[in-house]
């Protein structure tokens, strides 16, 4: 039986979904979604239809799972609970501090429906989190380290933007090599985020702007560099263009943990990603955690879900069967 | 409510599962059942009996989970469907070929009975097995590579000591770095285990031994030695007792895998474990598990489960409420 997706907001996220989707022969993508003038926007998917967001709810007999891809600032915490009412729902939101608030609006929406809403699918939150919840469960005893890039910080290049002089910028976090080495060795240092990264940025400046000017405004910057060892390049927009087109990201996430009787053995777990696309993998954990919704739908249950509800099987278009007999 | 937990078998495994359970309050350890006579063997846990295997059907209401700590050869395709008739039951059946067999056999007897029994808990099969799903679900298209060690194999280890001339003797498999290296860097060769893993052989050779001999008989033994890259060191008995009494073990996930409309992006998924206690970093798992297989038999379900099956907040003593806030 195919899942019939549909996809709400056409960014990064939604044309990554829409790749996944591809990727996965279960899978059919019925519609996408957008506020734009529909007319205006051009998808891959050859046959499928770009619709309005307002003509969503009508087509909520043609849809399985609607995959919702807009921002976690404004977008989701309304769309979510709104959509929940009419749609298996899947979404990425990732304000990690309001999750238990956005939990409880899908839930409440979700369970009046009767239907699965699994929200902040991706990799942090989603797999980071996963593997900080087996970890912890397995070695109660220890410590945790969440690390992430090398990859590109989206905030940081914005604030590098808004300083005067900048045409474009990437900025990229950078977790610290040595420290990893030795967490990785048994030593459990405690350590603040900007113990853990640096900071690295590449800067297009406009003709005749004040170099010396806008690095210092960039090292000097409160919250954002001001207490990180920051590295500041300037560069050509053809440079800009050649080598920093992409989104890469990744990060590791490890824990270091005590057993035995007196607690004299050490175990180090480690989760790592490297990833040359941050929304195409984001988009990824999506499509999966929505097969896991629709079979979860089918089950009979509702309400909200979260990746830490959901049994890896279901996230899988392999039978449990194949899955017993090769990946196990 | 505590969770009565029972250990049929106190080798290693089972004294692992004990300083397991002592790590988290939410158990405690009701009995250790054994074949040996009862009096011979001494526990670590104050206040718990030891009982002869004979009695542990008697003790069907006084636990909730029966920990099977048997080898996967012999015992557990006799036990563990044997005891869910009775119990839930948890064991960590390692013969990968023949999982579907066991669970089939464990499965019948479960259902028929109502009882969950998880089979196969421990790391590989276990975390291992859940990491290939993950990835294999997140990024269906990819290659897959499995490496073990460093660690002591048990197996080669014998192999060893069955020759003539050799008193005792520790071999360790050591994952290959500059192929690891190379999947890290995106590279996806294909490769057997042999081209994966070198070995490494301590030897304790006994007084007027031809070592020369007994180096040649290990690196040309069939199936265990001869087409790998192995290395056979002479150590004395003090050497053996000082520098290899521990059984550590590990080993690496990885999946590398393409996204994008036409393929053109690539995520690696790395997972690894180093791992000072082969045997109690298992029993950890398997105890996680136990916590889940009485969670979902209070739910009533029934039958046998793996690790593919169980939402991964079950495995963990801290509420859904605290996952949400703290570890998603």
């Amino acid at each position: 039986m195919t899942i019939r997706i549909g996809i709400m907001g056409y960014g990064n996220l939604g044309r990554g979904v829409e790749c996944a989707i591809k990727q996965n022969p279960d899978m059919e993508l019925k519609a996408v979604f957008t506020r734009r003038n529909p007319e205006t926007v051009s998808i891959l998917t050859e046959g499928t239809k770009v619709c309005s967001a307002s003509e969503a709810k009508d087509m909520a007999g043609e849809i399985d799972v609607l995959i919702l891809c807009g921002g976690s600032a404004t977008d989701l915490p309304v769309q979510t609970p709104e959509y929940a009412k009419y749609f298996n729902v899947v979404d990425s939101f990732d304000t990690h501090a309001k999750i238990p608030e956005h939990f409880a609006a899908v839930d409440e929406a979700a369970s009046a429906s009767g239907h699965v809403a699994v929200i902040s699918a991706g990799w942090d939150p989603g797999m980071f989190s996963l593997n900080r919840v087996y970890a912890n469960a397995v070695l109660p005893d220890g410590c945790d380290y969440t690390f992430w890039g090398k990859g590109v910080s989206q905030g940081h290049s914005d604030a590098i933007r808004r300083i005067a002089g900048v045409k474009d910028a990437r900025q990229y976090t950078i977790p610290v090599e040595s420290v990893l080495e030795a967490i990785r060795n048994g030593e459990t240092p405690e350590l603040t985020t900007r113990q853990k990264h640096t900071r690295e940025c590449f800067v297009v400046a406009e003709e005749g702007a004040d170099k010396a000017k806008i690095e210092q405004e960039i090292v000097t910057m409160p919250n954002y560099f001001a207490d990180y060892d920051t590295t500041v390049h300037f560069i050509s927009e053809e440079e800009m263009k050649r080598d920093h087109a992409n989104l890469p990201h990744g990060g590791f996430v490890l824990r270091s943990g005590r057993t035995g009787w007196d607690l004299e053995h050490r175990h180090v777990i480690e989760y790592s990603l490297k990833l040359d696309s941050n929304p195409e993998f984001t988009s990824s954990v999506i499509v999966a955690c929505a097969r896991a919704a629709f079979r979860m739908k089918n089950e009979g249950q509702k309400g909200c879900k979260t990746v830490l509800d959901i049994p890896p099987a279901y996230l899988s278009a392999k039978s449990g069967e194949e899955l017993r007999a090769h990946y196990l």
